[in-house]
């Protein structure tokens, strides 16, 4: 049997784009003589949809993409995902759905078991779980037809207490064709092919597995659509981040692959592809062409221009210099190199002068201070505000570029450095900043070297450095990795041999910041644990804090 | 049996503190004679604890504060809420329990069945269902004890297969007993009593229903915790937003009440009271004294200034009046008039000099250029930038004063207006707020008519209405509760006689606006639907925008 893999990447809520995208795949597939074409879960929708799925309307809209879909299985069966209702008046009202496309009708609706609800997961918000289990009979086969999660419960993964292949391997199934929304992290893939190597020497069948890509707002997907072979060896993985179609022969796989046919998995560059995505399609799905961002002189801000230039194009980046009084001459100097070596547009514009006369307004509530983090944030509010204004006059959408570590701690001005569209390295901890740093330079010298040496400062004071009010960030990190990526409490990370005073320094700033985070733009997600939809903290509280 | 219910008011993962509250009523419940003192759900780490419940430090904490309060279980029976470890190595890692102390030991764990995962909340993110059922015997009394919304599957309310009572009544108990955290939208009290009373019409018991109270940043917890006699009569209901410990013989409720004891439910003053609540644990809790907000002259800021007056009292507000050379006169004095009619300090500080160093500072940017939506915004973000300035000067603790009816429809400026540490209104619709003023003038008139009379006016150019932009307010904020309360699409919303292209464009502006509410302070929710973590939506997405 002839089984294509289609990759493809949707919009949330634009049934006509994604069914247009869908059908030329059956089309493609056809004429490649496929016997089935296989799509990712719920793309007759988008993944996620989130509460779109609270509204009839949305439902029948993709009840009614499904149907003009299945007019055009004809020579061809076709798996799509989409929401399905459930018929039974207790319960959610819908069921996460494969539906089976055969001689322009549908055959058969398969119901998703495991609702992933934890991280970014809200499945169980809008779903009802499967409870019976059938494979489908196709020209002579079985299909073993599960829907992503579905075989997330194994040994390493325990958190269902149903195990969908468990009841499904009862009707001897002839392999697995899974479909997938499976969202990006630098450590997935990995896991992913782990994953289905414990399913596959667990039940010794073949897997088919189809993944979507593509970024919507802060979650990206990165394909890398698999096709294993019962002996565990992958027969081939799809690239990361690009749409394509893939046809194999059914037979084959099951013989048994002898040589793995693996994308490269390399920590840094997953992260840079995934970002480049990431901005990518927050810009075409939203229909924006321009970026703005202001360039401090600093890493992080040089970073995510790179990133842009390379996801938009030079000519679409815009450049802004905002120096104050307490602004080195090499910020200046050292930003313009760069927007030179990118080749793209940039702009200085002095703050001083909107600051003094900020200074002067404020003299009777300011009467009797000493300049302190009110001066600090000002400035820092000054410059978003310059920002801004551009972006509304010329309709360019500011990116922001605050990385992971110091949006952890709370090091940033709300409503100041945290503004933005889109945050583009918040997931990054500096020490991963200056690894991208390097790897865009690999190719290319691009960012100046002494903006990759300088020490870090926010230039908000005469003479201010990170380091005042932060530990090196080496060691600020691995503290925060196992807080935030690892759930570790303080009295584990005191145990790993980090100082006592420090970490609970660190975790203090980490909790009492979260008010902070709340109002932080959408953050590309690229780790297991990224701020935003899949970390959910109360600001107000008192633990640790 | 004397069973006391306490209402009490904890704070999330302040073990400590939540237990030192806890262990006073148990000392009370045994003064007055209780056999049974009964304490909210997971009142030992506080509701809802969000993600610190995956930190195994949190939950071993837990655990110490339960037994330090079981050893106070002596001569009384004590029932509290906190999560139990799930010892099968399959599911999630947690339950959501009561656990039933007596003689100085936990005697027994139920665990909640039915875990509400919609709207604000995500249970299934961190519990596993319970699947068995056993009644509590104690002093030859069989106690259904159940945990919140375990009794929220009834024939109004059918969101779950399984239906916990149903199991339960074969065991013949004597009376229920609830524990719950249940949260307060201006229509909860009377949807509560309802399915309660849904549940003594089909199991003839008598419920003891307790409720905590307080607010957890955006979430509202009104108390009104009830007694119900096996004939549906409210035997008692608790007062709302105030802590209390009552007390019940069991007999003489069974014995069924003639008369109902409710407290009333105006849904004005509900929502009133409830935002009191909201500010003043938000301030309390996090140990702020002062807020400081913006007063424009218009409708909103007024409405605020004097709960947060009413909540904090007079001297910890303060009121800052930002004109522009488009503010017209009486925005001004009525501000003035406010203040003074208040007795809260206020400051007037003019943008109009930084908004003129701003321009000249961008002549190069703006050139060729008319005024637009940029100078606007720059107007709003002067304003967030001096009131910033204070906030961080001072300390005080910045409110946002926007409505329900701008947020959904984007009628705000992201880093001006749409600034602070909690949004007090953003879940009131413009045709509410007008109702506040009246509810706080009916008692003294304190907000000026000139405020309650103007046409609504953002003030950010000359001679702006804000029926400008937007239809008048009785309507848009009918066409908002259908789409955003009610969830209905387009089509029903035609269907109910409002303007077809008047609809499209307001269901437009609510879905492209989503990008600006993703940065919006927490929202105090008093509506069933309120923007915020109960209300979650794709910003990159292409449905009805």
């Amino acid at each position: 049997m002839r089984i294509a893999l289609a990759q493809q990447n949707y919009v949330i809520g634009d049934f006509e784009g994604n069914r247009e995208k869908i059908i030329s795949g059956i089309r493609e597939a056809r004429n490649q003589h496929a016997d089935i074409v296989v799509f990712s879960e719920l793309c007759v929708c988008g993944y996620a949809p989130r509460d779109f799925l609270e509204f009839n309307d949305f439902i029948e809209k993709s009840y009614e993409s499904i149907n003009k879909i299945a007019a055009e299985a004809d020579g061809i069966a076709v798996i799509v995902g989409a929401p399905s209702r459930n018929e039974n008046p207790k319960g959610k009202d819908l069921y996460n759905s494969a539906f089976f496309l055969e001689n322009k009708k549908i055959k058969k609706v398969i119901h998703k078991t495991l609702l992933p609800t934890y991280d970014i997961f809200d499945e169980v918000r809008y779903f009802e779980s499967n409870t019976t289990f059938e494979t489908v009979e196709f020209k002579e086969k079985k299909i073993a037809l599960v829907i992503c999660e579905d075989l997330w419960n194994t040994v390493q993964y325990s958190l269902y207490v149903t195990t969908p292949m468990d009841e499904l391997k009862k009707q001897n199934p002839d392999f697995i064709i899974n479909i997938s929304a499976s969202p990006f992290d630098y450590r997935q893939a990995t896991e992913r092919i782990s994953m289905l190597q414990e399913i596959t020497s667990s039940y010794n069948l073949a897997i088919f597995y189809c993944n979507t890509i593509g970024a919507q707002t802060e979650l990206i997907f990165d394909g890398g659509s698999l096709v294993m072979s019962p002996n565990g060896k992958v027969f081939d993985e799809m690239p990361y981040f690009s749409e394509k179609i893939n046809f194999y022969d059914s037979d084959e796989v099951q013989k048994n692959a002898l040589q793995s046919n693996e994308q490269a998995k390399e920590k840094i560059k997953l992260i840079h592809d995934g970002l480049i995505q990431g901005i990518a399609d927050y810009f075409k799905k939203l229909k924006f062409t321009k970026a703005i961002l202001g360039l401090s002189g600093g890493i992080d801000s040089a970073v995510v221009l790179c990133l842009a230039t390379e996801a938009l194009g030079k000519e679409n980046v815009f450049a802004v210099l905002l120096p104050s009084e307490f602004s080195s001459e090499h910020s200046v100097s050292d930003s313009i190199g760069l927007c030179k070596n990118l080749g793209v547009e940039y702009d200085e514009i002095s703050i001083e002068n909107v600051f003094n006369e900020y200074l002067k307004s404020l003299t009777k509530q300011f009467a009797g201070t000493s300049f302190n983090i009110a001066e600090e944030n000002l400035q820092a509010r000054i410059r978003a505000g310059m920002l801004m204004a551009i972006s509304n006059k010329k309709g360019y959408i500011l990116l922001n570029t605050s990385n992971k570590s110091e949006t952890a701690v709370g090091y940033g001005t709300l409503y100041g450095d945290m503004c933005g569209g889109l945050s583009v390295i918040g997931d990054v901890y500096k020490t991963d900043v200056y690894h991208l740093a390097n790897f865009i330079n690999q190719r290319k010298n691009i960012i100046p070297k002494n903006i990759i040496l300088k020490e870090p400062s926010a230039e908000l004071h005469a003479n201010q450095k990170d380091s005042d009010s932060l530990p090196e960030y080496a060691i600020l990190d691995k503290i925060l990795f196992q807080y935030i990526e690892c759930r570790k409490g303080p009295r584990e990370i005191f145990d790993m041999g980090f100082e006592k005073n420090l970490v609970e320094q660190i975790l203090k700033m980490v909790n009492t910041n979260e008010y902070k985070r709340y109002q932080t733009p959408p953050i590309l997600r690229v780790s297991p644990k990224a701020f935003g939809s899949g970390r959910r903290l109360p600001i107000v509280g008192k633990y640790l804090s």
